[in-house]
């Protein structure tokens, strides 16, 4: 038998030779090339267009279909009040550098870390420990795809507590604020690299692209940067489309966008981007899931935040359902989606050896985040983080609901009454419009949305100066407020609760198309060891751009009569397929088809005209069986739409030794 | 039999009620509701968002698939240059007033049209012909949705020739220019009818929305307002995907934005929406189509530019054959497309009876297209461009190519070698070098780029003269340069040509996927005339958001525990379906999926744990028929996905009268 793992291992992989291949077959490009192309920008092109759908495709059907999550669609354009009250007007951001007399811009983190690995490297050709210290920068940076900033390695040996301190910072370079990255550049004195010149402090560069909705240029607006904050505007419109009840998961698929300073790494940092991402919202008091256990005993690499403190990147292999109940996962949900994650990477072509789930450092979560898991795949680029997975617990629809006056709660009737007690305030109403005319609902509004806290202190307040005072923004200037207790009370009461009131918590797993394509790519590509010139991409047949090549042997009006008969029973069916009657030899057009992916080849020959017999061709081992055109359209459909083998689906084809195929 | 043409007419069209079912099914709604929302922008809900994915993937099917078009996806963020050289950068834009005192702006056109219709009203009034004018303008208004400018109605009598003239006005209003615009106002004195204040001349506001990609802010860029540019830019790559050979075409879904002035007619005026678009790559020489007599014989309506012109809408029906032959269609691949357009459109749910092709005025259209038709839908808002189709000529191509010097041709190897004469340059390289320094390759492009034309004027001169004046952009500040005879020479001469080289024409059908979908949700609807409240979403099955509607006659474990049994078969087969085993009425939860256009209803009942047969209801009739599971789903299939009808695949299955239904 075939094996595609022992034949990936025969050549080692070479991203020169994956990139050649993607190119020339036009899975993707710099868009804009003949314009002298835009950094971060790319567009598909037929092979990667195609791909890219049916991974959408096999997404729509294994999260929304087979979970019954609410599709929406929402506008990528985004007032700035929206983003505001979401945090990313003031936290979406990278720290950049200006040199003030060149104009050049450095994104401050990828500088220090850069600077800081020459002089480590400097550093050890001074001891002697390194030779070619240049020739490996050039490589590095290579596989990195970085525009190397630091031309030339300076050969410098540094005081051994030095090297030690450019150890733990660079172990620390994604965590520091911007404040401590100028910290660490006056420090280490470090500046533009090409000129030597001093550059400005780092500044917040938001990461959002922005521009002006209407023709007054006043209502200032974003391109989204996640397509979550849609899904949670929605929800009270969801939660009534799903009859009140909760759990339940809306969805979205659209792009998002990303201002990067300095994109690099081809499609893994790009500025334009696919985004597939699920909010699942759910009881904060019981986060179980009613499927669990289907999934409980699949067994997944997790790398936990001890191991990493630890200074590890050793996986420890347990079952979900093991990494729930020892609480390493924090709930049976979010543990759920982990495994529906890669059970969906697994399906589109991620190979399992290079998938682990890396759980995030307290340092790098939201504050208000309960856990948070990155499926991450590895690449020639490192480790990527590829889908997140996160509890952003009832963040969002808190502050959205408090920002804008409109509740976003779940009510549910309880099965008893519960008696609570708790504070009550009770405006004066009929004093107010007189005292505060217009500003009147803003400052009832102020009373409504106190917390149980805030309420118990007022009342202390009130009880001992027989008045309040507070601010309210809009009312009196800004300025204090004082009202004595003819304008209100507030009291500690006893109340009969029938219908329990709260914020759903919501589990994000959130998918970067992009990123997962480019793994996907790297995971299929391998080469023949007969002639590494010849490469393949070994696309499940579920996901391959195009299903079927149909080979007539010659040009020949016969052959092409039948070509042209298999064409229209495979466009009927919907079964995506390429015909290819140039003049190249039936290997060399079976070669292309194998970089693009296509999983079967058809030939039609001479045979055929006799007995209406053709050959069926598998890309990865290129075994070709024979048999009727309807019995091989059946094994192909089998194998591709309904998960049979190849060797079950064509058990009744006979086996075929080809004179023609692969020269 | 039911009728469903019938019982749509049977209760007058309603949209406020169509409104009304949109907004509570959640079909879409304004985005961003809970801040105020954002004119022209809107989300779509789990039932639109489905219904608009069930008609993108028939389009890629009619489309994409059985053309074997190259689909691509590109990026909305485009640099400037490039839509300078589109000519939307200076030709993208609306008229737009300001009133510098209140800074309220007003669209030209709209302005213009408005105040005068609202003057002919006054006019009638005062001649006794109007007496209600006020409400009758209210009403205008809220018809097409737009907020009214002129508030109330003047009794004012004019003179004949005045109302002759503003008659004459408003039927020419979508073709002036600012200009123009802005001399009506003069003429007519118009101004801003909320406080009779002068108004600022007409400014031309461009439609796109502006942003600065990277950190600099110096890259200008733009979200795309169509997705076609991407496709022209990508266009030698698809060639090459494609082996060289044309006829061939591209196809892109995907977002475009429109900054509107001021948005209105909810869907069908909006800042972002989802268009797909075909760019069909032809020889201009030969714009035949293989495929014309499949679709000659279909009769559709149109409204070429001559009935137009003679002031009339009665459209012409004819065969798509007859158009083309007689010429009011250009040729042959702008009759298929435009043919193949009606297919699609009547497939997924838009009413014949309200369908036409309307050809675009010679004023309307390019200046560089040869002919252009538009689909029009007839909805309550009037009849709506939703396609267009237009042979757009080598004029992109042409542009693009030109500006970045990459060449976009067809290269044919000619059957036999032609005899040609043609001017030919030669230059005197070595001289250009000394003379120009690093201008030399601006000179060098620039008589490269000569048409024939301009080099036998040139040729001309240069024999008069000994030299020749000309100026490059950009070289000798961009004033005169002199070169003699010692430079270059110009000659006629006779050549072979052995290859034929030419930049293809492109017919471009363009879909406004929004608009389509508005326009079936119009013309889908109608009322039981039972009970007008029961209003019917008659989606064709195939595109429905869902297609099942499994009812568990009452809560029960037996119940429950068999219709999960279908619904996990249902699943197997990806039939989209929900369930509904809320308390409410059978009555009742089948009314609620009429309105969501769920063709069919799945009882199960007593019965059906007894016998293992379940009812079928069909949607628009309510015709329920019985059997076992395997036979309904069997029907269910066979309806929605292989085009059989209602009354052949449920032959077999046995009419129910149903006791509970429908109340």
């Amino acid at each position: 038998m075939f094996d595609i793992e022992v034949a990936k291992k025969e050549i080692p992989f070479n991203r020169e030779s994956l990139e050649s291949t993607l190119k020339s077959r036009f899975f993707y490009a710099p868009a804009f090339e003949a314009y002298g192309s835009v950094a971060g920008l790319f567009d598909y092109g037929p092979a990667g267009c195609a791909f890219q759908a049916n991974v959408v495709d096999q997404w729509r059907k294994h999260f929304i279909l087979e979970e019954d999550m609410l599709e929406v669609d929402c506008t990528m354009l985004t007032p700035y009040e929206v983003l505001k009250t979401s945090g990313h007007v003031d936290k979406f951001s990278d720290w950049m550098c200006k040199d003030p007399k060149t104009g050049e811009i450095f994104r401050a983190d990828h500088l220090v870390e850069e600077v800081l690995e020459s002089r480590l490297k400097g550093d050890q050709v001074a001891r002697g420990l390194l030779s070619n210290a240049n020739e490996q920068a050039a490589e590095d940076a290579e596989k990195k795809k970085r525009k190397k900033k630091v031309k030339e390695i300076q050969s410098v040996k540094l005081e051994d507590d030095v090297v030690k301190e450019y150890e733990t910072v660079l172990a620390k370079i994604d965590g520091y604020s911007g404040e401590e990255l100028g910290e660490l550049m006056v420090k280490y004195d470090i500046k533009n690299p090409g000129t030597q010149g001093d550059l400005e402090p780092p500044k917040a560069f938001n990461l959002m692209f922005e521009t002006a909705i209407g023709p007054s240029g006043q209502l200032k607006g974003y391109l989204r940067p996640e397509t979550a904050q849609g899904q949670f505007l929605n929800f009270n419109k969801l939660l009534d489309f799903n009859n009140g009840k909760i759990p339940f998961a809306s969805a979205s698929i659209g792009k998002s966008f990303r201002n990067e300073i300095s994109p690099r790494s081809g499609l893994l940092r790009v500025r334009e981007f696919l985004m597939a991402e699920i909010e699942h919202f759910v009881d904060p008091e019981d986060k179980s899931h009613a499927r669990f256990k289907e999934v409980s005993d699949l067994k997944l690499k997790f790398l936990p935040k001890e191991t990493q403190q630890a200074g590890s990147t050793k996986p420890i292999e347990v079952s979900i359902g093991e990494a729930v109940s020892t609480k390493m996962v924090d709930n049976e949900t979010l543990g759920y989606f982990i495994a529906r994650i890669y059970l969906f990477l697994i399906k589109i072509g991620v190979d399992p050896t290079k998938l682990r789930f890396r759980q995030h450092m307290a340092n790098e979560m939201a504050h208000y985040a309960a856990d948070c898991w990155d499926a991450e795949l590895q690449t020639s680029y490192g480790w990527i983080e590829c889908v997140g997975c996160a509890d952003r617990s009832a963040y969002d629809l808190t502050v959205h609901s408090k920002k804008t006056g409109e509740k976003m709660v779940v009510r549910q009737k309880l099965d008893e009454p519960k008696e609570i007690e708790e504070w009550e305030i009770t405006l004066t109403k009929k004093l107010f419009g007189p005292k505060f005319r217009k500003d009147a609902p803003k400052v009832e509004q102020y009373f409504n949305e106190l917390t149980q806290e805030e309420l118990a202190s007022k009342s202390e307040e009130l009880k001992n100066s027989g008045k309040i005072t507070f601010k309210v923004k809009g009312v009196n200037n800004d300025e204090d407020i004082e009202l004595d207790d003819k304008f209100l009370t507030i009291e500690f009461v006893k109340k009969i609760q029938h219908v329990r009131e709260f914020i759903p918590s919501v589990i994000e797993p959130s998918f970067g198309i992009g990123r997962i394509i480019y793994a996907i790519f790297e995971h299929s590509f391998w080469a023949r060891k007969e002639d590494t010139a010849r490469t393949v991409m070994s696309f499940p047949p579920q996901v391959a751009p195009s299903k079927v090549l149909l080979v007539p042997l010659q040009s020949n009006k016969e052959l092409s009569a039948i070509s042209a008969d298999i064409a229209k029973i495979l466009r009927k069916e919907q079964i995506p397929f390429k015909i290819d009657d140039s003049g190249a030899s039936i290997g060399k057009r079976y070669s292309r088809n194998d970089e693009l992916g296509t999983p079967f080849g058809i030939t039609i020959d001479f045979e055929t005209i006799e007995d209406g017999t053709i050959t069926l061709r598998e890309r990865d081992s290129t075994i070709q069986v024979r048999g009727s055109v309807k019995d091989v359209l059946k094994a192909i459909r089998e194998i591709t739409y309904e998960g049979v083998s190849w060797a079950d689906a064509t058990k009744n084809l006979k086996v075929f030794a080809s004179q023609q195929d692969e020269e």
